[in-house]
């Protein structure tokens, strides 16, 4: 099975499928570390990175705002002090496409290039 | 009077002055774009930056996070498709200080040098 990493996004409209229970149950321990939050009624693919040096959370930061513009496919990434949380979810459909999981691995790769 | 985004923060302690009423009442005129918001009851001044072109919204990011750093003063920012949200608040007192009305102003200014 090729990672979800190694994938690329497809392009989302309104009538994208949602991510299945069965699809969810494949995807979800591939990214151990994201958890499902459904505050406002929308699923979210969440996780909080912790990162001690504020210039290191700026450039994460830069690093996933490139690679998402890249792929059209924009999270909410919010920097605090200590720390970058960062949300993925679909837009154009209000809830979780495969899209998120591909793009939580990648961000998964990202942060591991990061010196925190 | 000179003008609140020429002034440096001053370092902060768990015994700084909180920002007065009075003090709220000369100094919020000068940064009329922002709000004071206190969820989670701490106030903090936030305001939304509408910016339409994402790698604007990277960049402009990128430098509030910088001179952010170098003084030592951090705000929450939240980057989303379309708009920027900065808050400020003074961590070491859970309170408006000045430092976070010279912050916000020297946002405005940042601000004005983004293409959006």
């Amino acid at each position: 099975m090729e990672s979800l990493d190694a994938e690329r996004c497809v392009a989302c409209h309104a009538d994208s499928p949602r991510a299945t229970r069965d699809e969810i149950e494949t995807l979800k321990p591939q990214i151990p570390l994201w958890k499902i939050e459904t505050g406002n009624n929308v699923p979210t693919l969440e996780r909080v990175f912790k990162i001690r040096k504020y210039t290191s959370a700026l450039s994460f930061t830069q690093n996933i705002g490139e690679f998402a513009n890249e792929e059209g496919h924009h999270p909410k990434i919010v920097i605090e002090w200590g720390k970058v949380t960062v949300s993925w979810w679909t837009h154009a459909i209000n809830d979780l496409h495969r899209n998120d999981f591909i793009m939580a691995a990648k961000t998964d790769r990202l942060f591991e290039k990061t010196s925190s």
